[in-house]
């Protein structure tokens, strides 16, 4: 069954907080996005959410490092069903930093799927937290 | 079995222009993303990756619609598997437009999964594509 053949569009709907913190502390890879001079770059990463923020490693030498320390960071995570044409989706808006070893234990953060020294520790603290569902027609 | 108990990191590379043609040829579910003043919004549509360029439709009088008429958007599209901590992810940057009836034949844009009149039609034309593999360790 293809977009164009089906009769009834799917329905819009605003996730609740709660709703979006379940699904942000129950999954384990979003995309971190940051603007620089040519608009938005959106990369995949592997996380935690943990006491209310995103946190994930990368390498001290990336752009990541770079433009991870800015009150303008967003994460992204969604799950969507091409079949039903349905899905989620949850968008944090918030502070990016740089994480010192005496502010958060090691084992708080996940390890970084990617080979490299992913020693640089990150932390987005949320301003905002919004989430919506599209559910089948 | 976690990202904690893993021997091996997962090996990164880069794709070549054609795999990552491919992929956005092949897939239906991507996220377009732009800059406000707060930094950048991540949003998922489902889209049709035709004559070079990134189509999907919104409502015309959605932020997606003021933001998406701009030299500075971006369109990304990734898989992953948490098993085997591996996956793909391909970035577009480039430029947004409105796209008027007589530029294109209707049929070419995918119809939007989403309720609502979705009749404004957007087209991201790349100045670059990039992207990545992380392949199993």
């Amino acid at each position: 069954m293809s977009a164009d053949e089906r009769w009834f569009p799917s329905h819009l709907g605003e996730m609740t907080e709660e709703e979006c913190l379940e699904q942000l502390a129950t999954n384990q890879v979003g995309r971190v996005s940051y603007c620089d001079q040519a608009g938005p770059v959106v990369l995949p990463v592997n996380y935690r959410w943990e006491q209310g923020s995103v946190l994930f490693r990368t390498s001290p030498d990336s752009l990541l490092a770079k433009y991870m320390d800015s009150e303008h960071a967003s994460f992204q995570i969604d799950e969507y069903d091409v079949y039903n044409q349905s899905g989620w989706s949850v968008l944090v808006r918030g502070a990016a930093s740089h994480v010192g070893d005496a502010e958060l234990p090691d084992d708080e953060l996940p390890m970084a799927w990617a080979e490299g020294a992913r020693t640089l520790r990150i932390r987005i603290i949320p301003h905002e937290v919004s989430g919506r569902w599209l559910l089948p027609g």
